[in-house]
């Protein structure tokens, strides 16, 4: 599978390329005994505590075939499919549809899209959106895939609770096989649904949290009710673990960049933008931000100090973001590193026609191929950022299939996992979500959140004349 | 139309509510001066060299009429609107189609859009992106509008070149009807091209940069087209202009929000995140992010200075990114400015039904609505930002409308023109795009860049050791 090995090149990382602000060979050197403790952290914990994520590329296997099964059943009955989940059970699934399928699937007749349902991931609990959904899917022609852990997601649950509802209304007995719960094995509300109702479940591996989940059937359902090659996927991420055994910066491409972006964040670079020029991957964007984001951003390190870290991510899209961000990334603070991911390949070669003869600023691009346009415009774009002196680097996918997808979810999962090792924080938790579920808890009347409603209470009255 | 004016609430800005990373009555007290000269200077420059923005809320009603009428003969007419234009051309047009119509508009057959065609906005010149385009629209019923100022847009006109050619071969002579541009009045290629194929054009005033043109033929094209009420949109500009005629902050909202800002980037703050709670505004943030990220991202200020300044905008979506980045933002660094934007009332009312009784933990949910739960989390993040001492302030929306959408986008865009001011930037150009542009103009032979082609060729060769 080496030909569609990922590369990633830091070279506009290094101070003999970019200038200033760039590191040196021997910074690189120095930072190696805290790459290799970090690669021995993540080593010595596979499968164990919140690090269940790294055996999902094994450990799937027998549970891939029940959901091509499934999935299967799912295309012969159903005209819709939606995921009602938020976090990690929506952004995974997103950013796997949007490169993998066409990108205007939905827009398709049902025999383009191979037979497979529409798609919908509803991540929100915005009453415009839930009445927009039922505007455009029929509840008898539909699957509702059901995703959380806990089954205490209130966002998650307040969807079920609406759909469930109308399905039982509509379909009567019938109904519950319109539902597909993916879940925690034994605990929870949502296993104590499926016993009670019937609901046919997945199972969330323990030690999987929500951003680490794409790899197992929080992702792997709606791929494949999708027409995705899962084992694929698969694949492509056990063989992204089976590159990155070296403790050596260079021969391991996710602890290379992460002792990047470890240094970058030590010289002031609080900022993350990830930017791929492919409107494929343009949702691997989202999903990223959540990883990279949630995983990094915390108080207190694994001592107990205050530390109050984290990189701030970025989305961006090239080139659409050429017209946007990049004067912002070219002329202001050399705050950031700027990922790019480029794509050798293509699926299609589109040649751009002739038909401006006499307009020379315009004639240029005639006969040569948008594909050469976009790509000339990531290398200009790179150059563009080295020359101002800002950090950048690239990722280059040999092409976007279902194995560099595996591959490139893999590597951001392992390269979070060894820049939280190397900041010395927990990377697998989020206490910071707690305060506002609770005090939405508090505000909607929870039974046992009285202490926190008195808490609410107590907030200063807000002063009118900061009310403009 | 007092009942729809937004409301700037910066409480949560101030040391008295969120502590030591906010600030004190004397520091705006301090401020005044610069925020009143700030002032002084949009108000001195209104309608003049690149501030002609100002000006279309009220210079734009003659051709107002005739976009309404030509947007009803498209909707008889055609099936299929599709806009060619990236930036402000696109991110404009994206923003508004978002926020005013069906959240699943394509997805409606046509008698449900009213009889509007179906839109679709390419921004990108992936080549993958392009070919699923010709999947979903036939282009006898496609009506495309190439929106450039300049007309060597390398995007847009390869889009053109590609979409130009195809029209004239499956329609011949019909084809120049199915396209419509807008342009410059006078100057450029493509203004060139409707002279010569005989194309409808609209005109982009002087004085209006691309992510400051949504209130021009750009942006009120489209959104007439998909049967959005663009009068009203220019009346909420209108509105907005008209209270923000001030020299105090406590009297002049986008001024207000203006000083806040930049009084945080002062003390470090070199993150602005844009977080609407509504799937409506999702897409406002896209724009905000460049018309904020292109105008105040800088290297010199107008003495010749470097000052590489500018905040990196940052989009999010409530309730959405609590499962995504409100960690980061309760947890990490006391580096950014939270923008909250809230929703009195939302167009719809959801009820979470009845069924989980003997579930406390889901049960509590039931009887309320979802308007009810959006908001609580909307209070809560609020909340959730104040007790962990990060910057934040809310906009609130009385509805999402026509009317004030026109508002919000005037806001933001005097906050802009505002800060820029404050920063003794050239807001209103873009010159880090240059070099980006020429690069790429080099690489595909453009005749007359044999010296930036030279210089490329100058790059020292990357260090095989640094791609990993």
């Amino acid at each position: 599978m080496e030909k569609y090995r990922l590369r990633l090149d830091v070279n506009n990382m290094m101070a003999q390329y970019v200038g200033a602000k760039g590191f040196t060979e021997q910074e690189l050197e120095n930072a190696k005994a805290d790459a290799k403790k970090a690669f021995e952290f993540v080593e010595a914990n596979r499968g164990t505590g919140m690090m269940g994520w790294t055996e999902l590329p094994y450990n799937q296997n027998d549970i891939v075939d029940d959901i091509i099964a499934t999935a299967k059943e799912i295309q012969n009955k159903f005209d819709y499919f939606v995921v009602l989940g938020i976090g990690g059970s929506a952004l995974g699934p997103i950013a796997i549809q949007q490169a993998l399928n066409h990108l205007h699937y939905n827009d398709l007749p049902k025999e383009k899209r191979g037979g497979c349902p529409k798609l919908f991931v509803e991540d929100n609990v915005d009453p415009e959106r839930m009445s927009a959904l039922f505007d455009v899917i029929e509840l008898e022609k539909t699957c509702f895939n059901v995703i959380s852990k806990s089954g205490s997601t209130s966002e998650t649950m307040t969807q079920y609770l609406i759909l469930w509802d109308a399905l039982k209304k509509k379909l009567g007995d019938e109904a519950k096989n319109h539902i597909i719960a993916t879940t925690d094995a034994e605990k929870g509300n949502l296993i104590k649904l499926c016993q009670k109702e019937g609901f046919k479940k997945y199972v969330i591996p323990d030690g999987v949290g929500g951003r680490f989940s794409e790899m197992c059937p929080v992702g792997l359902l709606a791929a494949a009710v999708c027409g995705i090659d899962i084992k694929a996927m698969l694949a492509g991420a056990a063989y992204m673990d089976s590159i990155s055994k070296s403790d050596d910066i260079y021969a391991n491409a996710p602890l290379m960049a992460a002792t990047m972006q470890y240094l970058a964040m030590n010289k002031g670079c609080n900022i993350s933008v990830m930017m791929p020029y492919a409107d494929s991957l343009k949702f691997m964007a989202d999903w990223y931000c959540q990883l990279w984001g949630e995983s990094l951003g915390k108080k207190y390190d694994l001592d107990g100090n205050v530390v109050n870290v984290g990189q701030t991510p970025v989305k961006a899209l090239g080139v659409t973001d050429q017209h946007s961000q990049v004067q912002l990334y070219t002329e202001g603070p050399f705050d950031k590193v700027v990922t790019i991911i480029g794509v050798d390949n293509y699926r299609t070669v589109v040649k751009i026609a002739d038909g401006c003869e006499d307009i020379p600023a315009v004639n240029f691009l005639c006969g040569h191929t948008m594909n050469e346009l976009i790509t000339a415009e990531r290398v200009a774009t790179e150059y563009a950022l080295l020359k101002s002196g800002h950090l950048n680097h690239t990722i280059m996918l040999p092409e976007v299939n279902a194995f560099t997808i595996g591959e490139l979810m893999y590597f951001y999962e392992l390269e979070t996992a060894y820049c939280g090792a190397m900041l010395n924080i927990n990377t697998f938790d989020q206490p910071g979500v707690e305060e506002g579920k609770n005090a939405t808890y508090a505000l909607l009347g929870r039974p046992g959140y009285d202490e926190k409603r008195a808490e609410l209470n107590q907030i200063p009255q807000k002063d009118n004349k900061f009310i403009v």
